[in-house]
């Protein structure tokens, strides 16, 4: 039985005295712990070395106190498992030396034995679970079919993913065809994650924002709904699309159980649009987490007033910041925790 | 007396047969005689050489047939003017060699004579506007505050603009006080445009959509405004924020001619916010240019029947991107200007 189970309980819509409260990115570059690994083992062999990625998973629960737990890994694992290959260069992020541009790339594309390729992570999850001993629940996650289509075809982060987009929209039957494939793997990858242990998974859709309402749908959210479908009744499911506001109304008919906002939408915008009554996760501008401490406080405690105790999970509305301070961090989570108390 | 005035009538509201129609960005890379001249001229030795302006800026009039022209220029010359060094960068793009990073740097920051520091504009404008002999009306423009901050701060382009935002979170004083001297400049600036010819003034807040809503009405919205109240009663002022879609109502109320609209707020949404009156810019996704011919001509159909014929001015939601086929540039335009014929 998990000791502190506020995370879940939120994600069942059940009655709690505080939101819980954790941080995308939680395990990451602001803490100085997760540095000095960065400094001794260069990022995908963290990912792949189930010990490290373990140690980085559990960092941020010992040390900041969120409650709730995220696998460290990177959405781009799974690209990785489909035979694309994805390194990560200093000062660029995701570099992909052979990038998709037509459909014979796409025809050479891989649907993987995730339990094959992608077993570091199951045995990363089954080390973390061990490791956090019941103390929090844990989160796996994967990328949207659409967001590992952007970097797959783009070959690198992008301001307006032009490339990625312009491939799409020539080329919509090898769009299809590929954003198929990523869909198959991920429904496998993140049953196999919830056979391994986790307790909740969060599909992560970083560049939906990009499209238009419609084309948003056409790209984007019909594979999501795929993987919300197929997860669904085993796990509990949070959808998060960033600057995908105007696809609230739809995605909080789902059936997902929780929906991540941005910082652009507000509480009160999100929740009009979602209905009232999902489970809701967000919005904390991460820029914010630079003003001086009273000011997170306050503005901590003003979105928690926003959203409301109920049906709320609270989190920051993208990840955090490498430059953040750690008390900075500390300080936002302990503004939700000691709310209402 | 304009020969096609479509534009300005959309703008006073007037009862019209088709929208007008115009590209941001339509004097750029796309177009191969822009190439040409790109080769020779480096990027501020165009902005600079008023008979390059001119060239450049009625280029799109002769060759694709837009209702408006706009005057080939960056939102950058502003804080050059103000003693804020910007160089082009190939491959990078804006770059800021001695970005403002604290109080010190704000004060530096000198609020200048634009007749004088920015005497070549004024003169592109005049020579213009006879180059362009009555054809179509002639559009000024300006980078919103915040915008121009983002770059001065930030020293290129981001992202997410992290460093900007610090420095408005952490000392915000010293961000509106470098603000309010650019809002200043921007003012005397448009001004002097309008005087010299210019027949409407475009403010662009490019990354507006990095704010949220309380954050956009501190550090944004509010020096829009202010331009705003000071151009409005000389000339017709159209009000274009990115990603902002939160900020319609606001700005429906502004005292603004027309609100640009990008593609991922849809027409209804858009008509939604700003509350059914006013005229809309907007908002064709700028990569769905990459789609087929039939299908550009499809959905710019489609964005008139949604967006309605009145009180609107077809527009992509973005600048045009320079891989666009300049054919493909033509549909778009001509759809518009075929819709009801």
């Amino acid at each position: 039985m998990l000791k502190n189970d506020l995370f879940l309980r939120a994600l069942n819509g059940e009655a709690l005295s505080r939101p819980p409260v954790w941080m995308m990115r939680q395990a990451g570059r602001y803490l100085p712990d997760f540095m000095k690994l960065k400094a001794k083992y260069d990022f995908f062999t963290r990912c792949r070395t189930p010990e490290l990625a373990t140690e980085i998973t559990v960092m941020p629960i010992d040390q900041v106190g969120t409650d709730a737990a995220i696998l460290f890994s990177d959405i781009l694992v799974v690209p990785q498992a489909m035979d694309i290959t994805v390194e990560m260069k200093d000062g660029i992020g995701p570099w992909l030396p052979n990038p998709i541009r037509n459909s014979k790339d796409v025809e050479n594309v891989v649907v993987p034995d995730v339990e094959d390729r992608l077993h570091y992570v199951m045995e990363a999850v089954k080390q973390t679970k061990l490791a956090l001993d019941d103390r929090v629940p844990l989160i796996g996650f994967a990328g949207s079919p659409w967001t590992i289509l952007c970097y797959a075809v783009q070959g690198q982060g992008s301001k307006n993913f032009d490339l990625a987009k312009g491939f799409c929209f020539s080329q919509p039957e090898a769009a299809h065809q590929l954003l198929q494939k990523i869909t198959d793997t991920t429904i496998a990858y993140l049953k196999a994650k919830v056979r391994a242990g986790v307790d909740a998974v969060q599909l992560f859709d970083s560049w939906g924002g990009m499209l238009g309402e419609v084309d948003y749908q056409t790209f984007s959210w019909q594979y999501m709904q795929q993987i919300i479908d197929a997860l669904k009744e085993e796990t509990k499911v949070i959808a998060f699309a960033k600057g995908c506001w105007f696809a609230l109304p739809n995605m909080a008919r789902s059936g997902a159980h929780a929906l991540g906002v941005d910082w652009t939408c507000s509480a009160r915008n999100a929740r009009y649009l979602s209905g009232g009554q999902i489970t809701l996760q967000g919005n904390f501008d991460p820029s914010r987490l630079l003003s001086p401490i009273p000011e997170i406080e306050k503005m901590a405690k003003n979105m928690v007033d926003a959203f409301g105790t109920q049906h709320y999970i609270a989190n920051l509305g993208h990840g955090i910041l490498p430059n953040i301070p750690v008390d900075h961090a500390k300080a936002f989570v302990n503004a939700i925790k000691s709310y209402n108390a």
